[in-house]
């Protein structure tokens, strides 16, 4: 019995994109570039690193299983991996194997084919969520809803520009992690970065490497200046926020006693509550996203190492690194579902807009009656309907209506006033048009 | 191919513990448990709770693919847990099953039993680790060593006394970790902490099954007051805090300009650099441990939770708990094995100590010669002195002896003066005998 | 100008207990407790001690622009403030001042000193606040509101039961927080915790210390293995979690669309937006706790400390403490305030309760209209008021009673089931009575 | 008495940007920008607008007082700081006060005006930094140094590959902080996003206002999508990682038994210990850095906000984001002073790397003594000359010269390898002049 949380913070294609599996697949993908530039560098031969570059191809033929027995004991998998492909390839292609390199220059690399991946799976799904945000900007540009600030009814606003600012929220994330998956950078610099082993073609051999795997390449190795772990620790953490800023407006916009939203589909009843309908899809997203800080910190934290090579802060970047990318891809995933399935319930957000205006409403009745009754009389009036319409529930539009020979619909007759709404929602969905390619 | 990094990130018995089996196991545990308190406190048929306790014990005869298959929609796995043990009781069983609880009650409690679980596993390494400790402190009681602050040499302690400083941190962590475990609580309430489905026999329902389990009783649901939580992240923080501190000095000492400390057993060794000997379970406790403070914060941030069952924070809890767990666990494991296989050079310690004499013995010099050859002539013989030790590597009181007709060992007559270590040392480990019950 | 800031995140006592003339003081009390226990032992002359006390309770005449001035450069503020302190008494009671002390001897100590006092002042707030809730919990033992979970109206509980939530939570943060302020230790050791300048009488001056200023000794010193700074800051997380919840209960019930609660006070009007009452205390009681899980976290990476005394990891303690008890002193007099002036709207509780039981209502409107209608029809004259409901904001109620000839009030005749709701509010206000020794 | 702790933790300039006079300066700044673009947008009369500049343009005309008392009550300073100008200007000019805009936009726009004036301030010593490292580079380009990995001695480097290490680390810090300020952008929305107060030219006033202050203007608000507030942490996050492994580098290259640099100046010494000279400013930097991975996770923590204005969260930000600048800014500055006047010890450099060479050399005498004596014997004789150097402290070395016929620099004929370290230098030196417009 395994995954039994799996369908929650597992979700979405990054969390296989980090299984052992896929670290494996990368540490091989980097050992059989290396063995190709390495050829092409001219330090090996090409049959050798044909061989090499077979052999990683087909883990299937590779004696794993003692590479996991060994990797704790060697401090990482790459020396126990190493020794297997030699044997592997046997012994005039060994040579061709983890030429010149360190354990930390293969596991590097690998991390970083292993975030892109992820990163590609996320970016899938934020792409998604993107899409289902722009779609609702767009048909509810104009739709009325109640702006809130502190958690308190503050001004009317529109669905449509809530929706925008998702849309800007997660189009801003996307960019930030296509800008840090572009500029992921090979590792490789020998046991000390001094290329020693390299046999004095340890600068070709790493641009090479970097051109075998689409990665740039440094100048320097990066094995204690982790900048790269930086940038992606932060891009992902921004893309948590995100996801949550969307995710919370999600499950407050759902409560009961405001109604304006709902997920769709099957999920989030509940069998002794049948009258409940739970947004899984944003609190799963919520829930995912909350763990992004912590893991954040531990890889900031890790930025400290010494010397050539540090000793525990760049083990502990491994599992860290897993975790953030997973965690992040299954709160995308989730959000991505909340969005295309959500159901804004526009009639809701209109009554809620309109019981607003009771104020406004009150104070134009009292306005409206002073010619009448006199200031005092007047108020006291307004005061008597206001305190009607709560007591029975009804709208006090149609108290005032029922009661008073005034035309509640003129006492307010410009609607509700949201501003440059329109103009702002336009100019979001222009811009993401304009960014995703979508305009001439 | 799975556990790449199993072996540094899961080792110890907590990677178990916090397993997917044991997280279904402790389920069905507090499903058993629940069905035999509620038929002690006469909610439900003896028969029934025994056939639900029956059902429980045997997770193979449950469909568990549908409880994975439906976790995520349900927002946790409890709900399709419920009915598929419902249906492998039957009918009339079906009514002992989850008796006035709501999935969280269950969850929490199983929470706490995987974590119990866990910190028992956390508990024999840490005794290990203590043992060695005192093992250390016992036999280099008075073995000198430089003590070093700001990472600079100061003066001479005793390699007893750091031991003794070890072990009160490790006896100290397993002292808080044991305070937490025997305080975790049981969780019942109730969908909204009522027990409003519990026939009036709730409270006493909850001490059954508090009883049952050996948990504690609350007075009232804990299910957004989470000091259970908070409790188990501060004492395992604490304890990931002692193991790191204890890890940095063993791979300080183990440097190889220091030397004083390696690591037994055949691990660390480098095939391309075969003079290197890696302290990897140092490291590895090390790396373990910086996990710990981003997931500690990300359970003390997830403490904000809403109304009677939060939408997200609560679920962060469950990956977030269990990794802290495992991870260090792992710490907690990598440093029994490093301390239990710790070599001290205890004649390296008195070489560097020695060395670390020079100033003083210089200065003792000058004194000695100043009678004969005046304060600046004295002077410049004594630095002299010390020029030539450090140009050809000789121990200064070397040079001294065959340069000087003084006796350099009567120069610093008295030894390495140490002040209270010893009866420091004989403190702490009569302390650690007396609360681990072996002194008469 | 300054202070801009303060009266959000410095509020209450402890922002002033951490401040630097507090921690100055600190320093001082430390010096002066020392001298004190140096003559107590024996070390020392009393009227050496006595003058050291007297100059250390004059800051004023004593060269504080001299140690802040170097303080940097020395590496921490206790080299100078020894050297003023001994300028001040002259040369033979100089002999009195830190006596066989380090620099961190007196600055952990005093660390520990300022923590107490601020403790102190986060205690007065966590009573006032833990009362209040206390109040509220037996007022509105029985007073019924919507238990939401999920953020989704779910079933009835009490008002009176979420207040002895709140309780048992603040109630119980206060304990915690008691217990590591009872186990605060003395630090003392000496340069290497050898105890070497103490004249073998170094033991005996720590207890000595100890008794001086009410703090516990341990058997040696924790200059590196933090458990101390470790509880404090598990305890001040839980409590800033606990503080939080509250505040997020009372921010969600203050919502315009649920309106449960309001906070008395002039405070969080809007004048752009008059209709506007924010609860500012909660608000800022939530902003004040947010900070504190980063803070603790820094703290618990700040445990591995190298060798005898840590290259920096020591220093990151000084402020990060002092920020953390800052904070969490601020949400607890924020939540002070905000719990003492909170307007619980019982009516409004009320109503919304009533609301929630449409969906049963309507069942058993259409259970009631069955034997005449046929279960068919009657399920559809259900819908239809359900319809005419929603569409009209008239409650339910009225419009079964309208409609209908059947008693709407007797369709639900029993009123919302609130379980054990009343017996756990008594056992909870019980403990409390008791723990605060209420009780006969 | 105040700023005890100011000369470690608020060193630089950044800590005088983020204190209060600083914040209100920035409040004011925006204040005063809003009327002038107020005024350009035909909003407001230009004679208004610039009664309004000038009034914020003297702080000291204010009533700054009313400003600090009231802050806290409205929730933050603005609404105080709005009527306190408003007075100020008299009831003509008020009209140009504060146009369109809610708090939120006058306080996170001084927000990164007050970020903005912090990172030039962080700039300028992550300048002098990389200067440093730069010319640490240069010089020392060929000087051999013992690469240590696992902090264990590994394969030799040079100084300068390590220093353009730093130099590599130090400006791609710089780099990331340059395109988040560069990217800053101006906040303005009105109450709830929709600009409904700036009469229809909300969005020209919002680009005029960017224009005012040299920021960039975003399509719509981002109250509750805080991206700029990520990428300022993650930026400042990622700089405090490399400053701190630049300083853990020199705390550890500085250890006694290491000694290979020093820190010049006078500050470090130990009037307890002589000998010791601590090395203040890495340890320091060291200690700021620390502080940072917390705030970080603050601030990425802080991103889930509440529809138009979160309630706490973003209020946690301030002190927060101004913490961070600060201790930032005190790493930078510290780390500026260490690398300047590091004193690199290439003697002992040598000798180090010298003494690393023993195994080689063991192995290469007996490979040397074989001929003549035979395997076994000559595997002894060289296994006996590594026990009496050892034993005698005498460099290997000249252990072989004085017991052999052999000649030992023979032995070691080429001298230590250092594979490509020099171009390395070079290209990073390259990239460096290149990226700060050096070269032609």
């Amino acid at each position: 019995m395994s995954g039994l949380f799996d369908g929650t913070f597992a979700r979405g294609g990054a969390a296989a994109a980090v299984s052992d599996p896929a670290w494996l697949d990368a540490l091989l993908d980097v050992e059989a570039a290396l063995a190709r530039a390495a050829a092409r560098t001219g330090l090996v031969a090409t049959t050798a690193a044909d061989a090499v570059s077979r052999a990683c191809a087909e883990p299937a033929g590779l004696d794993l299983a003692t590479v996991v027995a060994r990797a704790a004991d060697a401090g990482n998998p790459v020396p126990p991996l190493v020794r297997v492909l030699q044997d592997a390839v046997g012994p005039d292609a060994a040579r061709a194997v983890h030429v010149g390199a360190t354990s930390q220059d293969v596991l590097d690399t690998a991390l970083v084919l292993v975030a892109r991946r992820a990163l590609a799976a996320i970016d899938r799904d934020l792409v998604v969520a993107a899409e289902a945000a722009a779609g609702l900007a767009r048909e509810h540009r104009d739709d009325v809803v109640m702006g809130r600030t502190l958690m308190q009814q503050a001004l009317p606003t529109t669905f449509g520009l809530k929706a925008a600012g998702w849309l800007a929220g997660l189009a801003g994330a996307r960019a930030r992690l296509l800008a840090v998956d572009a500029s992921l950078p090979v590792q490789y610099g020998g046991a000390v970065g001094t290329l020693v082993a390299s046999d004095g073609s340890g600068v070709d051999l790493r641009t090479a490497l970097a051109a075998e795997l689409g990665l740039t390449a440094t100048p320097v190795a990066w094995h204690t200046v982790r900048l790269p772990i930086a940038d992606l620790a932060g891009a992902l953490g921004a893309a948590a926020g995100v996801l949550a800023t969307v995710a919370v407006d999600v499950v407050l916009m759902a409560q009961t006693e405001v109604g304006e939203v709902s997920e769709g589909g099957s999920r989030g009843g509940s069998s002794a509550m049948p009258h409940k309908h739970n947004p899984v899809a944003a609190i799963s997203a919520r829930a995912c996203a909350r763990r992004a800080p912590g893991l954040v910190a531990t890889l900031f934290a890790a930025m400290e190492q010494e010397h050539e090579r540090s000793a525990g802060a760049w083990h502990s970047e491994w599992p860290t690194t897993s975790d953030l990318l997973a965690t992040v891809g299954s709160a995308a995933a989730w959000l991505a579902e909340c969005l295309t399935d959500l159901r804004p319930d526009v009639a809701r957000m209109a009554a809620n807009a309109e019981a607003a205006r009771d104020p406004e409403l009150a104070g134009a009745l009292a306005d409206a009656l002073t010619p009448s009754l006199g200031r005092s009389a007047a108020h006291d009036a307004a005061a008597e309907a206001v305190h009607e319409a709560r007591r029975s529930g009804t709208p006090l539009a149609e108290v005032v209506a029922a009661r008073f020979d005034v035309d509640a619909t003129a006492l307010l007759a410009s609607g509700p006033d949201v501003g440059e709404a329109s103009a702002q929602v336009e100019a979001v969905l222009s811009e993401y048009d304009r960014n995703t390619g979508r305009t001439a």
